[in-house]
């Protein structure tokens, strides 16, 4: 099979041997994977795969149809269309997934959509429902309004009936992101728009200090990006003073059994929405497989709204 | 009646008209009351009593005797022996409380330990259970092991089924800490004895970077005090790849209704330990009320195990 391939910080295409499914694997005929910060990172040699996947082949989403199956894999058939998150080795032409890990692609989604879906929303709803717990009629803060999680978040807030700000840093994108439903504001003004329920850090640092001051009484901080830097001050008393929480988390590192929890939470919580049309994924720009180093390089450009994913096939 | 009272810094003792409850409070004649970090917070003007508790009068938890009610209270009778959280004025020989704060006082618990408890026992409860979510089998760290919060923690994480390791700065205080269940260390060795699942951080800024990296996967830090200052660097990349945790939490500037959720988890699932005697208030010192100024001296001085309370009557 052909795979994105990365050597010396740079993204090849090359021939790698087809992967053969065991068990509970699945075997997935890849149609369209996702670009995500976490491969920039992957890419410049910060974010190594978790033991298990491949070490060169990029790609933690993909959408694609089940073309084989391990001898105890019993959760979909042949042909069946899916979508997950990995681990790693999603940009191929074929990809090896736990069936624990599948979720069904909603019936109308096409594969550029599909293949950008699983990580932003299955991020977005982890960072902002299960671990900080927005709940209807609150206020949340999105710092990085158009990216893919960002998108998301902003989506699935409104749907749960939340109010939501976001920051968005191109005034081009503006626009659209106040079209998914937010508030869309520049960056440097969001601690006056405050107080706010949860706020849904994605940039990282610097925004730290003001995040405690625009957030409400027993309001919680959701960090999942540090684009703009870790290092952060945190001010103990103020903190206290706003019975306040901040969490940190990433998905790619958790175990096996909580990424199966969190694939049936997205397919209980998520999908249902993708269905009635009450929320979409956008994509920004598609790329062959083929071309997978000048998606790499549109997706570091930035100023673009929702997801870049590359396709295979037809 | 006479109350301690702060003037210009000072703890004086002053005569006040005696309040009168209505409504749903209740008068309590204060037979002791402890000392708490926040004391000499208001002490020094840092830490004002909330709306609608005496300016002047610090002191924020008691236990006594009821002597009043008003004509909407009707949940215990005179007489009863009964303790409390109150926003401030406990250090005095009567005080209001609003009936739903009051906790009966278990049988066999004198009247300087009854005094001792509510602040300690209560935050600590909150502060590893409720916000930290600590669960049996987990290794607690406890920063401050000596202090009346510490010794709490440390006793009510031992109940109920946890490892608990606690920082003791004095040398002297050591051995007794250990007897409470603890494994008790000098402050600057705890970093290599983790990883710990919840850290109950006492002392505050200084501690934050090593506590992240001493931290457990999926662990938390629940910051109640920050004696030694409140500023602290945060690494959010350490904190998303450890998913960790951080809550910043007080109890003083709560609403009624959440005092009283917290007074009656107290009830349910920390006074039935002192019934069976598997923790205890360990006193340190006790005060005649007219001798409060020493006693906010005794309790600056540190060095102790445990409460400094201040006794009235008899």
């Amino acid at each position: 099979m052909l795979a994105a391939t990365i050597r010396d910080q740079e993204i090849m295409i090359e021939q790698h041997p087809d992967p053969e499914p065991v068990g509970e694997e699945v075997l997935v005929r890849v149609r369209a994977a996702g670009l995500n910060g976490g491969d920039m990172m992957q890419k410049r040699g910060l974010y190594p795969a978790p033991p298990g996947y491949p070490e060169d082949i990029p790609g933690m989403e993909l959408a694609g149809e089940v073309v084989a199956m391990g001898s105890k894999s019993t959760r979909f058939e042949e042909g069946a269309r899916v979508m997950a998150i990995v681990g790693g080795g999603a940009q191929a032409e074929l990809a090896l997934v736990h069936e624990r890990l599948l979720m069904p692609v909603p019936a109308g989604l096409d594969w550029p959509a599909a293949g950008g879906l699983a990580e932003v929303f299955t991020t977005a709803h982890d960072a902002v429902f299960v671990q900080a717990g927005l709940r209807p009629g609150e206020h949340l803060l999105v710092h990085g309004g158009a990216g893919g999680v960002g998108t998301a978040a902003i989506q699935l807030a409104r749907a749960a009936g939340a109010r939501v700000t976001a920051t968005v840093r191109s005034d081009a994108l503006r626009e659209q992101v106040a079209a998914l439903g937010a508030t869309a504001i520049p960056c440097e003004d969001f601690a006056e728009r405050g107080p706010f329920d949860v706020i849904l850090e994605l940039v990282g640092g610097p925004n730290m200090p003001e995040n405690l001051t625009a957030l409400a009484t027993g309001g919680r901080i959701s960090v999942i990006g540090v684009s703009a830097g870790a290092k952060s001050e945190l001010n103990l008393l103020a903190l206290m003073g706003k019975r306040a929480r901040i969490h940190g988390s990433t998905l790619r590192a958790r175990p096996l059994e909580e990424k199966g929890l969190n694939a049936r939470l997205v397919e209980r919580e998520v999908l249902p929405l993708f269905e009635r049309g009450e929320v979409s994924v956008p994509v920004a720009d598609t790329f062959p497989l083929a071309e997978a180093a000048a998606a790499y390089e549109r997706f570091a450009a930035g100023g673009k709204l929702g997801k870049v994913v590359l396709v295979c096939g037809e």
